[in-house]
């Protein structure tokens, strides 16, 4: 265990082996880390707010924070937890395991995040979002949830396993991205999806199949579902299963 | 008074009464903070610039400004100032009371912002803008004021009273948005609008009055004006008000 | 040569002449920081990083590094960089002299800038772009690469000189914005494009030259190239060499 002179811990907070606390970091007392996590300078973990109702901030084991984050307390994250700086996490975040958060991202909390979900930098997920598995999200997109703000209602949008939201998107209240869907960069895009669709455009329309689009490596293969020429970072167990639905659909 | 002991706070500063001050916050010369206000960590207020030609930073009462924001001395906030984390507040920013900015928001200073106005996360507010009472500004918007940049010509945008701005929506230089006029999301606006009418698009047309939009609460009551449905927050007198107004109206 | 007590820097850093480091800065091992050069606090200058190869962080002299910025190590900066506050610059950033980074601007890294690049706020720079001199990039503009996201494939953009991107852009992956090209607000532009010419639109189209936008300052000038108008912040030398050009073109 490595903490900074400069840190301050709460003696309540739960911190397990071999973490890894950096200078000025902040650490509340409501907070559990698991074994083997770096928490980078700055950070401030466990804010309290009466919104968490009392439950701790989880953060898994093999996490790595990133400096100057903001996370309250109440919200509950799987094993090997990557954000990148400055990322700010409401109360009520419930992620699986290996979600990255991108640098300068903001999850508003009362959201859920499935497994292997990756930001890119600047990302905002707006309260009540649903996330699936292995969803990626470039940079300045929105997932908004109000379909008339300010108001009492909340839609929050659900993003399907394996779905991709290219830059600058807005998801709009209540929409229904399907599994596969890509949705092109610079789009809006709100309702029902249909499954491995491409979408793009400002109101967003459907396109046609994701797979139209060509990988330009010179192979000319498809581009989409892209786990089938992308891996990186992604354990050998799912590698393996991902290569096989590959050769069983060809 | 609850000072942490890591803040580093200047002797020339004035504090009222009852203020809380977090750790790793930095307190400059010319900065003013009325009673019962809390600044959470890693603040930075009062940064010295000489374009606020020597005037404070002054922090009205029960405001509550949120870790790792930076404000320049030379602005002045009423009472009940709320901010998210990591705003930053250049000089000769004019605010009214109440004024709740988003996190990562972004106030470029040279500025007027009227009473209740509430702006969600990273909202970018360029130089010279006006903004009435009682506004809304969702995430991503971006209020411009250079019609040909770089330029020395500066045309700050006007939003009136009541007008909502939805999520990345670009405000063009020297657009003046007229009173509970409703942006939808990923609109690029400029010139000059009617009075609570909707505009949508990049860039934006006029598509009808916002109270043509129903509220998706199974009411099916227009969702325009909002303050006929929702008042969250606001003080009893207000709300007293607008329930006067819309009972003579209906 | 003024360090506040409470910073953390490394013996190993190399810091010059009159270099100024505010409170609760960290300065790394690897980390050159050239004469008068002012780093404001909570900045971390030479996060390190395999990916930098063991290569230094260098900060040219007479620079100013605003507060909370987070530099990492096996990037180079030319004299006069000026950032605003919460930069985040990733390993191998090659920039010029009098390069000016925008509040909460994101550099991925790996990429070319030339001299006297500015950018305004929240401007995102993605791997393996390059861009020339005198480029002006204007709030929440973002520069991709990946035509396929996600995948191996990397197409950075390249901005020629005096090109000027205004706010909320999409720049897509492999985009060739020719010299003097004006790309107009809430554009998502592609492809290659043609000399002083004035892209808008999502998908966005060649509208026309450029300098049919006049200036409103009464004038009814072109407003480009910009340099005929603007030189604000320029060297003495620069804009002689700009009057006499114009003088020469007329």
């Amino acid at each position: 265990m490595s903490i900074h002179s400069t840190a301050i811990i709460s003696e309540h907070a739960t911190i397990g082996k071999n973490v890894s606390i950096g200078a000025f970091t902040i650490i509340h007392d409501n907070v559990v880390i698991h074994d083997d996590t770096i928490v980078e300078p700055y950070c401030e973990l466990g804010v309290s707010n009466h919104l968490s109702e009392g439950k701790a901030l989880v953060i898994g084991s093999n996490s790595h924070i990133r400096s100057r984050s903001t996370f309250y307390e109440g919200s509950t994250f799987g094993p090997r937890l990557i954000t990148g700086h400055s990322v700010t996490v409401r109360e009520k975040t419930e992620a699986g395991e290996n979600f990255q958060l991108g640098t300068l991202s903001d999850i508003q909390g009362h959201c859920k995040i499935g497994n292997f979900v990756r930001t890119h930098s600047n990302v905002h997920i707006g309260q009540h979002s649903e996330v699936g598995d292995y969803v990626w999200i470039f940079p300045y997109v929105v997932l908004t949830n109000d379909p008339h703000p300010p108001s009492n209602v909340m839609k929050g949008v659900k993003i399907g396993n394996f779905a991709v939201l290219a830059t600058m998107s807005v998801i709009l209240p209540g929409a229904n991205i399907s599994e596969g869907v890509f949705v092109g960069a610079h789009s809006c895009i709100g309702g029902v999806t249909e499954k491995d669709m491409l979408y793009s455009g400002s109101p967003a329309k459907q396109i046609g199949l994701a797979s139209k689009i060509k990988l330009k490596d010179g192979s000319r293969k498809p581009a989409y579902p892209w786990r089938n020429h992308f891996n990186r970072g992604y354990p050998q167990d799912i590698i393996e299963q991902w290569n096989k639905e590959q050769s069983e659909n060809v």
